[in-house]
């Protein structure tokens, strides 16, 4: 048992976050402790076997940046940009821009890297994170809103990411409030919330109201420089900033209904922008009495699915040792 | 062990239904089986003492008339009007209706008849029926959606109705779908779904777009009535109908966004009117491929709060023999 702990103790695991642009990897110590990163670009590549070399690269550079033999690794994790099966280790379906359909990609970790692997959703990961080392940290139930270029969420309950039947628990883009449109959507379309709140749709709104004579501003901005301006002081942005956080007021107000949940936190490059986060967090507070929960920014930001992951190879690593 | 087994098997339970115009009670054997039924009016019964003798009478009554000594009584449960923190055993708040705050009500049954009692909310309780002995049985998530005068809905997780941090998930009469006001509302007013959906709701709905040379109906009816009247060609009745049924859509698919669950369970009165089962059905069945969960009708009607109580009061028997 001893031996078991000093091996925990030796061993190192590395954390990846396979987004659509980048791919980030993370090495840490067993107890979590973050020694290096690595980063590296992902656009245009779709193939997951491309995407486990890149990985396999990725965990070799940080090993010898840091002076450690391969056979320290202990495990690794990843999170995907899709539904994934955590229990099969399987990437059951990313949106269009990756066209990943049952990508098996714990198992093609574990062929390439040699070591336990674990896989599970991006945003889940990114939960996870905010549960043991952010700002979730010692909260039972929350809700992690992840907003950039679309929207989902990872739903904690009881201390435990809550997966739904077919591993798609959260996926909030597609809720209908006040508001959006009702018209069915495809798969692969944007749902009606992200429409709207969405990164993408808030480009939308801003093309939708801009008149030249309204706004010194473009009329193609991001979703944050629309709310950069609304900030300073535009009043056009301000109405699209206004818009997009009674939207995702709504949004959330529902999930505290139904879920009861004291804290929502949000992220993503989109979500954590102040302004969206202070205006939303007013109208909630305009609410019912009764349902008011906290709502709080990421305090791990773009680490955080880097940081979930971390926590995921580490527990792939004890397991491993405890069950073989 | 054995003795414990045979005490199991001649023992008997009360399961009760604490409502605002009527309490229900069953007798049955340690395996579930009903003996006997019994009910009384509540309509102005207020005092949480009173609701505790009528129980009691009640349970002696069911006991008498099927022989049974009360030594054999090994455990009450009771489902509440409101949110109960099912851990303490009290009742934290019912409608105005009852008027309850923080009724001790688990120890009130103990103290009174001698056993060991459970409360919990009467929709969760008609919950846990329908995954035991109803329309859900085998079903690991699904949410059972109890429409009277107005709505509640009883969430199961992982086979487990889930209260969230104040007991109080699943109150979605509160929910904000395309079509609801979005005025804040006041603890006891009706919430924006149920003000649509709710009997009473319905009823507003009704009275809203009567005129006499419309329908031959008159102005004032119960909701199932309209919906009577819809299913009969009534094309007033119908419109009202169709917009209960497309709210209804709305919030039933939202639950099916956040929780990933394959089945919704309809009960109450207005719930089980086969009409609104069916237009909420064909509504749902047009939205995403992806989110098509079952739909069915409660199996057990309104005997499903009582035989809920009877499962919680064979676990509250089960348990005290184990652990004491």
């Amino acid at each position: 048992m001893l031996q078991v702990s000093q091996e925990f103790e030796t061993g190192y695991v590395v954390g990846a976050d396979i987004g659509g642009t980048s791919l980030r990897l993370a090495l840490a110590a067993m107890d979590g402790k973050v020694l290096g990163k690595w980063k590296v670009s992902t656009t245009g590549i779709r193939d997951p076997h491309v995407v486990v070399r890149l990985i396999t690269e990725g965990v070799d550079h940080l090993l010898q940046q840091n002076s450690i033999t391969r056979s320290l690794l202990r495990a690794v994790a990843a999170g995907a940009p899709g539904v994934t099966n955590v229990d099969e280790g399987v990437v059951i379906a990313t949106s269009y821009l990756m066209g990943w359909r049952n990508v098996p990609l714990r198992a093609l970790l574990e062929a390439k890297l040699g070591v336990p692997a674990a896989v599970e959703n991006d945003v889940n990961v990114a939960a996870i994170a905010e549960s043991k080392i952010g700002a979730a940290r010692g909260v039972r139930d929350f809700v992690f809103v992840a907003l950039g270029t679309g929207i989902g969420a990872g739903v904690v309950l009881n201390g435990e990411i809550f997966h739904g039947m077919n591993w798609s628990a959260g996926e909030i883009g597609y809720l209908l409030v006040p508001g959006t449109p009702v018209t069915p959507v495809e798969t692969g379309e944007p749902g009606a919330l992200e429409g709207i709140v969405g990164g993408e749709g808030i480009k939308a709104q801003w093309r939708s109201v801009w008149r030249e004579d309204l706004t010194q501003h473009p009329r193609e901005l991001m979703a944050t420089q629309v709310f950069d301006y609304a900030q300073a002081g535009d009043r056009l942005a301000r109405q699209v900033l206004d818009k997009s956080a009674q939207t995702l007021a709504y949004a959330i107000y529902n999930l505290a209904i139904v879920l009861n949940c004291p804290l929502f936190v949000l992220g993503g490059t989109v979500g954590m922008h102040p302004a969206l986060w202070s205006a939303t967090r007013d109208i909630l507070a305009q609410r019912d009495k009764r349902v008011q929960p906290d709502l709080l920014r990421s305090t791990l930001g773009a680490d955080a699915q880097v940081n979930g992951a971390i926590h995921l190879a580490i527990e792939a690593a004890n397991s491993r040792v405890l069950t073989s």
